[in-house]
């Protein structure tokens, strides 16, 4: 055995193969966006290029360029296009901060804490116009009234979450249409935009249900990883949702199973956000104890394995087998 | 002398001739408005309702069909865009609310006091997401972009604004810059689409600037009013914009004609936020001393002045003598 040859850890499904390939493209859309939030105006500098300089991992429009990619697109509207589905993104972020007051996104503080719940509610709203003015540049209704329409979902999809916040007998249904507005509807208009570019219609529907699919697994497993991962990994602190009084998968689960003195424990710790420091720990062992967060995964698998279906409809070839692989890794991440 | 003659008081200006000749078409406007908010989310529904059916004088919609109608315009399309500028309007409002903790709007609680803030940043981007569905379903790039591009222009001025806080030493000219962004590009955005759906160039560039400069107008008498009006006659409190550390016109001329003492009451007060029950009426005190309400009023004039001359490309009608109308009440509402 050569000394050079290590003994090969199990493929671990990754990203690298995605980022690879919209590379160069994935550049222009960033010099785009600081171009857009390069303003006069410093706040709206400072806000925007936290928010977005601080990296995050651009998952939305990398999958507007892999998706324009696979239908063999040779234009330029997809950068524009892109840029637009983040901008969309980061104004949601920046308003869920100012709702949530959530400690830490991305291993920073958030914008809210650095800048006040005013600067974060109005860059919020200039980081949305930025989005509106890039789609509407692109001069094309269809791919404007993609993007608007999820828009208005999203923000439909927020309203109803913060309805169901405090309120853990909320129903798997309630839920799966909380995460597919807030979070699905942008990953399938991200997706589906690049068949509409390369004027395929088969292909955009197949890559929208794509976008429902992997967006709502990704939400699962985000759900999941709340109360079960590796801070430093995930750079969000375990426990958030729960603080919040956010109600997720695993709480259904767990309520539903629940004895009468489970449920009473929801109902005081997210129903009535009367905390103890020892209540976080001793949800994770109702988790446990039902498994909840196994369930969730494998509801997110089995989202996975609709997602990787929707993609048949496209021959063998490197940006299918990456779209592939965000699929498996969407799926091994919490692991 | 007969007996029913009584003495008449000097003609006042008002909007009536305005709301009698839009009538119809503001109950369609309104009928659509509510039609968009009826939602099977309550948060939303209740919201929007008490923001939207709270009334309010529907004057930006209104601009845009008189604009319409002076052009002689015959056609469906202002209802859609008058509601969508109502609805860019709302979601301002609401966001606004949220950053100011103003007590009182239009007499009644403010929406972020009766459903919390983070009700109505969200719902706020619902209605946001309903402007831009409504103007993507005029299917029109030239309306899209004009209203699209308002937006971005008040949410830059919205973010400005919010840098002035705390700043007396705001000059004036950066303060015509905030108000002409937040105020006065819907007002002319509003105008300007009656021109354009009517199709008639010249038109809608005389109404782009009726618009900005009657919204210039507007807003420094609203700003005056802070200071001066009756609290019944105006709805909203007296000394808002004083709580909440706006700078505005009055005080940016008390600050530059002040003595050492006033810019240190400005700074102490406004800079901040460091305030005692007596010193609203102080500031009254500052303002009368200097004038500075007739001299904001007087910069009203001169722009009331200027949107009169922009209407010297129509012929005498109806319409044109409701569009001065508005003028006129603008320069009097204050008295």
């Amino acid at each position: 055995m050569p000394q050079n040859a290590s003994v090969k850890k199990p493929q671990q499904a990754s990203l690298d193969a995605l980022y690879h390939l919209v590379r160069d493209d994935l550049k222009r859309v960033d010099t785009l966006i600081l171009e857009r939030v390069k303003s006069e105006i410093t706040l709206i500098h400072d806000i925007a290029r936290h928010i977005i300089a601080s990296g995050g991992k651009r998952i939305r429009p990398a999958l507007t360029l892999i998706s324009a990619q696979l239908c063999g697109y040779n234009g330029d509207r997809h950068i524009a296009l892109a840029a637009s589905v983040e901008f969309i993104h980061t104004a949601t972020l920046l308003h869920d901060d100012v709702v949530d007051e959530s400690k830490l996104r991305r291993g920073l503080a958030t914008a809210n804490e650095l800048f006040g719940n005013k600067a974060s509610v109005l860059v919020g709203d200039f980081l949305f116009s930025q989005a509106f003015q890039l789609m509407v540049g692109d001069n094309n209704m269809r791919t404007l009234r993609i993007l608007s329409d999820a828009s208005a979902i999203i923000a439909k999809g927020e309203v109803m979450q913060l309805m169901t916040e405090g309120a853990p007998e909320t129903s798997i249904e309630s839920y799966l249409q909380v995460i597919s507005s807030k979070t699905a509807a942008l990953f399938a208009a991200a997706c589906e935009l690049g068949g509409v570019i390369a004027e395929n219609d088969e292909w955009a529907d197949a890559l929208r249900e794509f976008g429902i699919y992997i967006g709502i697994a990704f939400q699962l497993v985000d759900d999941a990883l709340d109360y079960s991962a590796d801070q430093e990994t995930l750079g969000k602190t375990v426990g958030d949702d729960f603080n919040e009084g956010k109600i997720t998968l695993p709480v259904i689960y767990c309520y539903g199973a629940g004895t009468r003195d489970e449920k009473a424990f929801w109902d005081r710790t997210l129903g009535n956000l009367q905390q103890k420091p020892e209540d976080l720990h001793t949800a994770i062992m109702i988790m446990q104890k039902y498994d909840a967060i196994g369930k969730t995964i494998g509801m997110a698998e089995r989202y996975c394995e609709k997602a990787r279906k929707t993609l048949d409809v496209f021959e063998a070839c490197p940006e299918k087998r990456a779209m592939l692989d965000i699929v498996d890794f969407c799926a091994s991440r919490v692991y």
